[in-house]
């Protein structure tokens, strides 16, 4: 059983992984696959014959990041920064603490829950000591570790999340990473539903933080005993349920009516007893889910508690998230299958999966319970555990397409351009630069360049620029140029006067009043 | 020329990161080193007699993380996230832009910079595409990278910082870690010493900001040119050079007259010629460097011009680090040698080191110019780089020492303490938890365990306990316990009456109310 429910989360990380990069085989069209070749580090070949001892000019390192991995240069890094500072804003909101552990981990973490198939996709490797380590696939299990490994000390109900990069090997296809970074909140000691429900109601607070409303992106609920509940009403035996699953996903794909056949030929299933399995995962609200049992206990004269409870769960975590004032994002969907299949053991019962409404990309989040994994890695008893998964890259696909991402942000106030370097040295040298940094909270960037100097102004958001050039130097001054408004109507408290071009655009102080004059235009109200 | 310079930086590389996880051999002391066999993952014996079919209960996965590597619980990350809360206020009071590349990378980086040695401290591995990746065993080499790739987009100069994770595999030493984070601050671009100037100052403002004076911590900064001119005076080959230095830097550990001793048997030195070289090493002022190389052309009738021009340099910089206002904490020290092993190659000139004043740990940062990296990676020209790498032990050592880390975070105003699962339930449901949480910016502890919970809400730094208990909910209410301060004198504005215990600490309030209470309670000025 407990080998079972590792399968099951081999599936689960892959599909937790795939759904958080967008772009793979969808409806059955072709997609290209970027040769790996193509993708070769750059001058591999001239190193070898610069090797070779062949006169050859230096070769070029790779200059692109690993195949498969991203850079973050600063625009991309504060746009990465907006939205992990979104995750921890309502982590925080709701309690959770912030953990870490190392992106290298053991292994037979992830071989004891999923299975030797595992490693073909993982970046693992056995490590100088000798020991099986590999680049983390999922957080979860380095979690189960640390709270087994602290069991004791610990007090429950744990509420923590973190944001760590995770690792798969794949094929490279266009738009699919090999790395990601995933937003993990986990309750860790709580058995019943408010577990669930709190989760959900934090996802659905960051899509309000982001700015997207319930017309944009919602969450699918659906429940692993519904299915299961059927099947056994049907005495379709229990050890069909995973691949039934995987055969009902691909509703949207292949049409009802294909399922309806491929269930038929694959499990020998008589055409009523499909067209009924694939009646309950159309289903889309708790009504028309009891109305479609009603019909089916009619025809079979089942009595199932089980199917009862479980829409009795469903309906008290859907009471719990009105009360956390979600309910508009939230909706029962029988056909969320992919959770189910994965999300399994005694534990597995409500799974959930965050989507974008114009289904365009793939899922955005997903989560369920794995109250077995802490006795799977040998736990004394089964600790109940509920968590979701959120990538960083759906997400961001979404707020593009929304024109809902920050615009680049501003970096400086003041931009300080300098003749050559000899100026730039004289302007550090007289004009207290570390005061001005730390009590005016504006920034210089230094730069003897000035052929690109507006452009970077302009990138900057800097409101003026100074210039350190030989002619007003030689009269002791510094010219500054209003990049935006103008000088006209400054009023120097301290009764100085400075002079002003005709179009109020530029303004020469002398250096040594420099610090004073920034500290009074940048308190003046204008 | 170039190959020299890689070199070095192996040396520099391992040095940086030795810098920055303490207690190593020191002062010819045996350390003791953990045996591999210690840190064996615990339960893999278990783990094989399970699979060979014995009945053995289910061995536990290894609890701890990999050998030399750390989980961060939420108190540790707490304390991390201050700390690198600190690095990016300072890098941003500075205007340097924060980037991030992956901690998977090309190993031909290092090998390109450092020779193929190298390799045996890396977690290098063969990826299943046959590519040789490592975990970056530091940051400089994906800075270049990432520079020498978009050079012609990017607007020079660069000031660029991240914090990224480090990894070298070396043999597991009580206190060395074989990961670590390391702040790195880079000026791109820029060729003369206010980059360094405004490092430094970086590095100082760091040290203030965690509150460390200049009697706690202090720079110790060097020139190449000095011990290379001196060496020059005395005629002694330039390939001696780094040999020189590693021998110097003994001269703490075994003493000036071992050094003397070593450096006469180690290169045939004259006597006098070994105790010149000892003697400029150890001067700690400009003063007595100048004196000291005023003896010593006396004596060999040499004129070096290039020596004046390192003291020209040195004065200069400490005269822009005045201007920064941080010269308190700064100080010329001749017997930095390391880094002037390592950062070599044109640029190789100024090079400082971060240190403890009680000699205690190891440093606490370094850095110096790199001008000829990006040429030695294929670029078209040299690009003048300098920067630092400061690592996340020594300093926490440090602060840890001086009592100047942050105590446990509050994280929790009211904790919630329900008699069982179905007074959990009952409390979410009825008290719109989710408005609670977003209204009044305090969150709730849900639990149902009663034992520890004022151990909890103790640890939680919270203000009031809820309980949601069989007898108070009979009469459709919940009990609140103040843990700090008492009711008596709460005044509903509203004009409501609750029922308050005697000495005050207990209030119960109708559960319909309980939102409204809260909000009344946390607004008022008590």
């Amino acid at each position: 059983m407990a080998v079972g429910a590792g399968k099951a989360w081999l599936l689960l990380l892959l599909l937790s992984m795939a759904g958080s990069c967008s772009i793979a085989s969808q409806g059955g069209q072709t997609v290209e696959t970027i040769r790996q070749q193509d993708m070769a580090p750059q001058g591999m070949t001239h190193l070898r014959d610069a090797k070779k001892g062949k006169k050859v000019k230096v070769a070029k390192v790779p200059t692109e990041p690993p195949v498969g991995t991203r850079d973050f240069y600063p625009d991309e890094f504060a746009r990465r920064s907006w939205l992990f500072e979104s995750f921890r804003q309502v982590s925080k909101r709701f309690n959770f603490q912030e953990y870490d552990s190392p992106v290298l981990e053991h292994e037979v973490l992830y071989t004891r829950k999923s299975g030797e198939e595992i490693t073909g996709q993982m970046y693992n490797f056995v490590d100088k000591d000798g020991y099986n380590v590999t680049l983390r696939p999922e957080m979860t299990p380095s979690l189960a570790r640390m709270v087994i490994s602290r069991e004791k000390e610990l007090f429950f109900p744990l509420k923590w999340f973190s944001i760590p990069q995770c690792w798969r090997f794949e094929n490279v296809q266009r738009g699919r990473k090999r790395e990601h970074y995933q937003w993990n909140m986990d309750i860790v000691g709580v058995k019943n539903v408010a577990a669930e429900a709190e989760l959900i109601a934090a996802t659905v607070s960051l899509f309000q933080s982001l700015g997207l409303g319930s017309g944009d992106v919602g969450i699918k609920v659906n429940s692993r005993k519904i299915l299961n509940s059927a099947l056994k009403i049907m005495d379709v035996p229990d050890e069909n349920f995973s691949s039934i699953c995987i055969i009902l996903d691909k509703i949207d794909k292949i049409g009802r009516d294909r399922v309806v056949e491929d269930l038929e030929s694959a499990h020998s299933l008589q055409h009523d007893c499909s067209l009924n399995i694939v009646k309950i995962a159309s289903c889309t609200s708790l009504e028309s889910l009891e109305e479609t049992i009603r019909d089916l206990k009619r025809e079979t004269h089942a009595a199932v508690p089980e199917l009862r409870a479980a829409i009795d769960e469903l309906r008290q975590l859907f009471s719990l998230l009105d009360s956390h004032g979600v309910k508009d994002y939230v909706s029962f969907d029988a056909s969320v299958v992919r959770g189910l299949a994965y999300y399994t053991g005694r534990g597995g019962r409500i799974v959930w999966e965050g989507f974008d409404l114009s289904g365009e990309f793939r899922a955005i989040c997903g989560g369920g319970r794995y109250d077995n994994l802490m006795k799977l890695y040998g736990a004394q008893h089964e600790i109940p555990c509920v968590g979701f998964g959120f990538g960083d890259c759906v997400i961001m696909e979404v707020l593009a397409k929304r024109n809902l991402l920050p615009k680049t942000m501003k970096t400086c106030d003041v931009v300080v351009a300098a003749y050559n370097q000899v100026f730039e040295l004289r302007w550090n040298e007289s004009c207290d630069v570390g005061a001005q940094q730390e009590m005016l909270g504006h920034a210089c960037s230094i730069t003897s360049q000035l052929r690109q100097i507006f452009d970077y102004a302009d990138r900057s958001g800097a409101y003026h620029m100074i210039f350190v050039a030989p002619d007003e130097i030689a009269r002791g001054k510094v010219r500054i140029k209003a990049l935006r408004g103008s000088f006209r109507g400054f009023k120097s408290l301290g009764g100085e006067t400075y002079e002003i071009s005709e179009d109020g655009k530029q303004i020469d102080v002398p250096i040594g009043s420099i610090r004073h004059f920034i500290e009074e235009l940048y308190s003046s109200p204008s």
